[in-house]
């Protein structure tokens, strides 16, 4: 293997070479044979695992995450360029459809047409900090829109530069080794810079997780170009989660303990954490989670921007009429403007909580939550919907005869109520179980109404989000020559085609009353 | 049957019971049968086909537009509403992916997850003045949200009024009857009433078909909300059709007459008529297109302002340097402000065309039509990527060995140049036949990058529209009562779902390298 540079862009003047090698290499990485594309992602999944030891070690010390998450943030990033290397060949999430020329269609003669999902062009993607790995520059947004067949510039996050250049040096090398084209990939520094690019007529799609109103910055940037384009921002949530009265009889020490680790993990620097438990009054939960907060260690947040809006939405919160702390945890400075922290959990009434300003209603990005305590589920349903927008996550604790569907009409009811209003407001329901932790899976769905994204129409964990970087083309009376392989009658791949699949006599015949 | 009233508003002081009732219907609509959605649809088209004299009639006066012309238009709509009706009841369109609980996943243990599309709550169509029925009340839009589950709100056209309440007074009435909620579908006038609508928190998707002016206007409002919301907007396209020189020696009259009939029907007033036509320099074609065009009687345009705005159009191109007319139609003033026209199609070197200001690059819609003359093919590619931004279609018209993939390496690198350009900048590839007459069925994309439309990542016409209305849901760990059917492992509809399939093992070996 021969020697190949990362394409770099430190500040808005540099980036024009950038810009235009990705747009050169648009047609051909949309032509680039899905056996070449699912290579070059599975050569960066085995390069990045085979430098874990050095990868980890820089990135522990550039956000505070712990070695043992950093190590399993990385085998999720390899193992989710794999997933995406696996739909490449398995192909089938290019919806290919096929409907045949036919001069008997109901609304007479149809010329042939062939539609299947084909790759937008240069994607820009804006890095996270709380995933140096899995949602920045080798994470789930890159590998889709490679994956998609994207040219693919990623802005680098300014909390762990370092690990950005190492894992991109790996990325840039592992795509030229695998047959990618020049142009392909590249990385830019600055904020300036990604705001430059964003407004660049040749990004066709831009993706991001971070802040909320980082996120809207950017959303109205790509919303205001001349040629608007898709923006794909996972911002801010709240995550939702009730437990109902008899689940709450049955499982309250895991409850307890479920829940203070939820809230805790990564120093609740996750966008899943549950930030609100509606609880009955009356609980019992305090000792169980006063008693499972003093297991949880200290914790560095990730920088000092995170630590300072922290301390303040915990004070915040705590001064509020009829908040009550259950643990109050430490927020103790350490280096740098940064702080040490152990989760702080407090408790509300409904009543006070819903007649509260709107910023006890809003994310504290850390180890706080708080628990809601209510009289009545019947009234927990319509709190949420007052309180709450698009979240990614809604959490329901069911009672096993809920759970089982076998218990009295009324509790029945008002979880089906608030199964139907999650249904609407988030991305994810969650039974049972705690939002964080997001499985990479198909099914996997990591998005929701805003604010916990500012487009709800695809995910950004899993492998659906290759959709993203997608885009709708029909063919239209062409020639097989000229068609992707996937519109090919002869279906060279052996690829998942739905052929004339409308208008079938037998089924329209009934329908056609 | 019990009469039922269509709910209306007339300006925006009347918007807030409507926009409620909506909210109000989103939870019923999206839990309401698939065959009670199908069934409503299904008997407003049978409806609107038994009203077909009265509402061609009004159609008529209303727009100018030919008898024949409507009552075709009124039985695609009525087809394209049983075709959603098709897509709901065979609902694979929900793309059900279920991943079943698995402690070995490549991952470690992961939860059980199943997701579908699910609808996004109550939709906001701005009607179109160019296709009184199917692209207006009970057009493709609505079609697609009512077939989603979501609860529609029309904000009708000031073009044809009288139609937009006899269509809205059928479906009311269709709606009721077959079982859909109170609420489910409203009509509004107005454009005040739209842009308040379309910033009221209620409304979660919007969708237009109209000018380029407008619907910017719109999108800016839809990403500018405080809950930015998905807006499908499909405004303008000129719509590249190119000649090979082989192609143009093969079939000279045929393309000349297929032309002119593709520039005029409608009165060019459709979104896919041909603006450009890039044929060789001394095609031969002048002869051919004026007759073709002297058998093309006068046609009314739609209002007062599209007939200023098409005088000025062509007025504009024809003054420009080294624009050379074919045919000069004529704009002869009728009643109201309107005009009454005659195809015009010029013709203008490739050189003049490149160096030409950017309007003459631009849409008239109206039955006008520039030729643009090259003397290489090689040269055609550069000129569309740099004259033209994202359009609906881009046409190709081959010679028999360029479709047979017979010809010359030369002659076929140039087709494949044009195709991958199209690929990139177009949603509909046309080959050996032109761009208008939208055919409806599930392979069908009628979409494209800006300006042709605000949200290239669906269609306007064809099935695949119900995604515009629907988002990707997950259900972690739910037990089977409290999921939709589609997600039920019993699946009790028969419904297509995809199962546990990503990291198996076999496959997931083969790439693990």
């Amino acid at each position: 293997m021969s020697p190949h540079t990362l394409n770099t862009a430190d500040d808005p003047s540099t980036i024009d070479p950038i810009l235009a090698a990705a747009a050169a290499a648009a047609v051909p990485l949309a032509l680039l044979a899905p056996e070449v594309r699912a290579g070059g992602l599975c050569l960066i999944a085995d390069r990045l695992e085979a430098d874990v030891d050095q990868l980890v070690t820089i990135a522990e010390s550039e956000t505070g995450l712990t070695p043992t998450r950093l190590r399993g943030e990385l085998k999720r990033t390899a193992v989710q360029l794999r997933l995406f290397a696996e739909s490449v060949i398995d192909g089938s999430y290019v919806d290919a459809r096929i409907d045949e020329a036919d001069d008997q269609f109901v609304l007479g003669t149809r010329p042939d047409l062939r539609r299947s999902l084909r790759p937008v062009g240069p994607v820009l993607n804006f890095a996270a900090s709380n995933f140096p790995f899995a949602f920045s520059v080798a994470g789930g947004d890159s590998a889709a829109a490679l994956a998609a067949g994207c040219p693919l510039i990623v802005k680098v996050h300014s909390g762990h530069p370092k690990l950005s250049v190492a894992t991109g040096e790996i990325m840039a090398q592992a795509l030229f080794d695998a047959g990618f084209p020049s142009g392909a990939f590249a990385l830019i520094f600055g904020q300036q810079t990604g705001v430059d690019s964003l407004k660049d007529s040749r990004i066709q799609a831009g993706s991001f997780t971070g802040s909320i109103s980082a996120g809207r910055l950017l959303a109205d940037i790509a919303a205001a170009r001349p040629q608007p384009i898709q923006f794909f921002g996972e911002l801010g949530s709240v995550n939702p989660a009730v437990v109902t009265p008899a689940a709450l009889n049955e499982r309250r020490d895991t409850i307890a303990t479920g829940f203070v680790s939820s809230v805790s993990g990564s120093a609740g620097q996750l966008c899943t954490k549950p930030g609100f438990l509606f609880a009955p009054t009356n609980h019992g939960l305090d000792s169980g989670i006063s008693e499972a907060a003093r297991s949880i260690p200290p914790h560095r947040l990730l920088n000092p921007r995170i630590a300072d809006s922290y301390a303040k939405g915990v004070a915040s919160a705590l001064s509020l009429p009829g908040v009550r702390p259950i643990v109050e945890g430490m927020c103790a400075p350490v280096a740098d403007g940064n702080m040490s922290v152990t989760p702080t959990i407090a408790a509300v009434s409904l009543t006070d909580f819903i007649s509260s300003p709107q910023s006890l209603h809003e994310e504290v990005f850390g180890p706080f939550s708080l628990i809601v305590e209510y009289d009545s589920l019947d009234d927990v349903a319509a709190a949420i919907a007052k309180a709450f927008q698009g979240n990614l996550t809604g959490t329901l604790h069911l009672s096993m005869s809920e759970q089982a569907g076998t218990a009295s009409e009324a509790a029945l009811a008002s979880v089906r109520t608030l199964t139907d209003l999650f249904a609407l407001m988030v991305g994810r329901l969650v039974f049972n179980d705690w939002p964080t932790g997001v499985s990479v899976t198909p099914a996997q769905q990591h998005g929701g109404p805003w604010p916990a994204t500012t487009n709800d129409s695809s995910t950004s964990v899993g492998t659906a989000a290759i959709q993203r970087f997608l885009r709708p083309v029909a063919f239209q009376g062409a020639p097989e020559h000229l068609l992707p392989p996937e519109l090919q009658l002869k279906n060279p791949r052996g690829l998942k085609q739905t052929i004339n699949s409308a208008g079938a006599s037998a089924r329209w015949g009934l329908l056609d009353s």
